[in-house]
């Protein structure tokens, strides 16, 4: 088409946050809707220079913007690398030509290889909208992708990020589909592999719905927000890091699909398996454990569902180069004491330190992958793995190799838990005989985490303890009176989430 | 949970326009976003007095909103029926419970009736953001609707919306499902019909990406934004109408589950038909008639898919009481001449007013179906329903009670092409074997309509006529200078989408 100046539009940052969403607003009677036919939701094409973002277009009917102005969503601002005052050129958005294979799919037809590696790609470029990303995810979901489905996506994805090459024939690491909370086995993990001489580059990602990412505790210890450049020093020097993903573009489709999941709160186990494939392939893995938890609140409610998820991981693994081990582990209950990153962090640190209050389940659970990596890369013999991770533990090894990543990383640093603390107190004794997870974790939340990093709580009775009255049950941990209110007001107007029997 | 003073929140209008989405704007820095965990994205529930919507929050990064300020979306504004300065309390979302069934049914499972009313029930709330109903479009996509679960959605959308009732016991309807350019047969049979003295409540839809819809065709001549009463009176005194469907809130969810199925591009015939049965069956139709074209670019692509379509919706027409007669008609090219509203206008006056020039194709289709709807309400004997269609259209007794309900809706006028105008000519002599419909329309769209009713496109060379060089091929006519440099532009950057062939 011609291009017309009406199509150029100024830029206005009007600080508009829609998440991962691009959008670009523009006046309701500008010239540009009225030639071009643009109303809200219109699918647009954004161009500055030679760089270009499909966005939503929604029109503003205030004198927020003048005719011939245009804001973009603050994701859009960075997707696109412009800045107010920037010229931008807006046009129609052509047909998303790989998307009718979407359809063909609703229609029950199999998606061949080149069919994936089109969506992917055009979900890399942004070209998806998320009621698109929706319809791709549902027509995947269920049983609705065999194996060669999920080995061709799995493909797809690695071909569609960054691709990184650590120069080493034996890269490990590992991965948990769970979400157990307190899970941190990552920061007591990596120090036991590096400190054995393996490689071990490990990203993690940050909290999206719970009181801390993984990434969110280590952060409370040292910097995890590095540049690839920056990781590969670390890793160069160390053998190991602890760090955030997100800045390495490993696989920016998938984090749109994770996103949509999210929302709609659906587990694909075939986009799960390439999910997790993927990243660990893009990122250079030769070996990598997959640690899968059952319980009734995990992702694999039954050990036939595990089972099924193994057979999928190996098979997958097998047919990208990837060796892929399985742990079915116990995910009934959550792990170690703290709920929150600098309390999580804390019980890191007991572990890594030998204190004898450390969080047994956390440890144990923690040498046991562990072992299971060193069996796996060859360094241990077959059950030999767990006791020579003990003795990395245990002899202090672990503790020092930690420490010197985290210099490597930038620095150490004792998680501070906050300062404005409040018990909260048994009101029969008796023995502890459930817990309300969720709501544990909503008081966490409500204090403050993963905000605040030092905010959250600190858990006294775990299962089976035996209390008195009057003796705390947890801790609560804020940065301000107000967030302490907020949290205790919520427990004031809920049930008793701690139960406790009375001896019998 | 205690209900906490800074979920209140007080109104200011930005003007922001997000289509159909309901969208609350809060500051990110703000008490309620620290302590909600709010983040852009985040599915909200917004109350004022008793009255509450369910929106989608984005965060404001700027000094567009102070901290205890709120804004919404102007869909939500009217949602709610809230303006500037009034008081509203946000609160998380509760998990949307019907949505299991969604996730059920991704998993192949089917859908019980109560299911399906949940799930209609929650979209009609507003429950549903655009990604879920994207879910639940794509799980029902497809042949994955069975006979009787498209017959339970069909009936949960009847119960989800207005109900009418014209307390007569004959109410006929029509329905086209092609979305064929150019197709105003409904001002021509609305007073054909109620000529013979039947009743036809008609209610029609606006233009979503066509440069017309029926309703603004009509809106041309007559008002059509009628209140339901005033419908009623329309009726009662002349026992049809021609209106916009809008103000009447027949099905709201269906609104919602069209709207992403046209964003995705998507016809899942089993949605298709609970939405089209569920509309005439709410409205208050006992016999309706269904004009399905079969063309490349219509719906149904050949008779076989049409046929499937017609079993369809006469065994869900059978199961809710309402008695469904079917049309297969060519849907191969557009019928009439104009392209634009008061175009199309003046295609069905000259039908109307039997002009000699009047466009023969769609003269002849607009009498089949009345005479069809005469045969199926009894009126006429079988085999007659046409003739006695084209007695009441050429004796002019349809033109007087066309004028008659024009009167009824608020008054007739002439529809006025707009002043601009501007001679295509053909650029060699023979005849036209082919015309890109597609790209007509989008001249079309380029010279104002439908926002201005007057410009469009007026076809001078239908398939099949000769040409000479220099003889007008179609006229374009829009309201500014600028417009038509617009369409101009975009028909000089492209190759000839007019066939003409030579003599042979």
């Amino acid at each position: 088409m011609a291009e017309n100046h009406s199509n150029v539009l100024r830029l206005r940052r009007l600080g508009i946050d829609t998440h991962t969403e691009n959008m670009i607003f523009v006046r309701a009677d500008s010239q540009i809707c009225r030639s071009e036919g643009f109303t809200s939701n219109t699918r647009v094409v954004v161009m500055n220079g030679g760089s270009s973002i499909i966005a939503t277009l929604a029109v503003i009917t205030s004198p927020l913007l003048l005719d011939g102005e245009a804001s973009l969503s603050e994701f859009a601002f960075e997707s696109l690398q412009v800045h107010e005052n920037d010229q931008v050129t807006v046009a129609h958005l052509r047909p998303i030509l790989s998307f009718r294979h979407v359809r063909a799919k609703m229609f029950d037809k199999k998606f061949n290889e080149l069919a994936l590696q089109h969506i992917v790609s055009d979900i890399t470029k942004g070209f998806y909208s998320h009621i698109e990303i929706a319809a791709f995810v549902t027509a995947c979901s269920g049983d609705n992708l065999a194996l060669d489905e999920v080995i061709y996506l799995t493909k797809a994805m690695i071909n569609s990020g960054t691709k990184l090459n650590w120069h080493k024939p034996l890269i490990v690491d590992k991965h948990c589909i769970g979400g157990l909370p307190g899970n941190r086995t990552t920061p007591i993990i990596v120090p036991i592999i590096a400190a054995a001489g393996l490689t071990i580059p490990k990203t993690s990602s940050r909290a999206i719905t719970s009181p801390a990412g993984t990434a969110d505790v280590v952060e409370t210890m040292t910097p995890v927000n590095l540049t690839l450049e920056q990781i590969q020093d670390v890793v160069r020097k160390e053998g190991g890091c602890m760090v955030w993903g997100g800045t390495v573009k490993i696989s920016p489709a998938d984090d749109l699909i994770i996103y949509v999941e999210k929302a709609l709160d659906v587990d694909s186990a075939g986009q799960m398996i390439a999910s997790v494939l993927s990243k660990k392939a893009a990122a250079g893995s030769t070996h990598t454990i997959i640690d899968i938890p059952v319980g009734e609140t995990a992702k694999a409610r039954t050990k036939e569902e595990a089972f099924l998820l193994e057979y999928y991981f190996r098979a997958v693994g097998l047919s990208i180069g990837l060796e892929v081990e399985v742990l079915i582990t116990d995910g009934s209950q959550p792990v170690g004491r703290g709920i929150g990153p600098a309390l999580e962090a804390r019980d890191v640190l007991a572990v890594l330190r030998n204190e004898p209050d450390a969080p047994t389940d956390l440890k144990e659970r923690a040498l046991k992958l562990a072992g299971l990596m060193l069996e796996t890369a060859g360094v241990a013999t077959k059950g030999t793995g767990n006791m020579q991770a003990q003795q990395l533990l245990e002899s202090g090894e672990a503790l020092t190799k930690f420490y010197r990543i985290c210099e490597a990383q930038g620095g150490f640093k004792e998680p501070t838990p906050a300062p404005i603390r409040h018990d909260v107190l048994a009101q029969t004794e008796g023995t502890v005989t459930k817990i309300d997870n969720r709501r544990l974790a909503k008081v966490a939340k409500l204090a403050g985490a993963p905000k605040s990093p030092g905010a959250g709580i600190y858990f006294n009775a775990p299962l089976g303890t035996t209390v008195q009255q009057g003796q705390p049950l947890f801790t609560i941990y804020s940065e301000t009176q107000g967030e302490l209110d907020y949290a205790l007001d919520f427990l004031s107007s809920e049930n008793q989430f701690i139960q406790i029997d009375s001896y019998t």
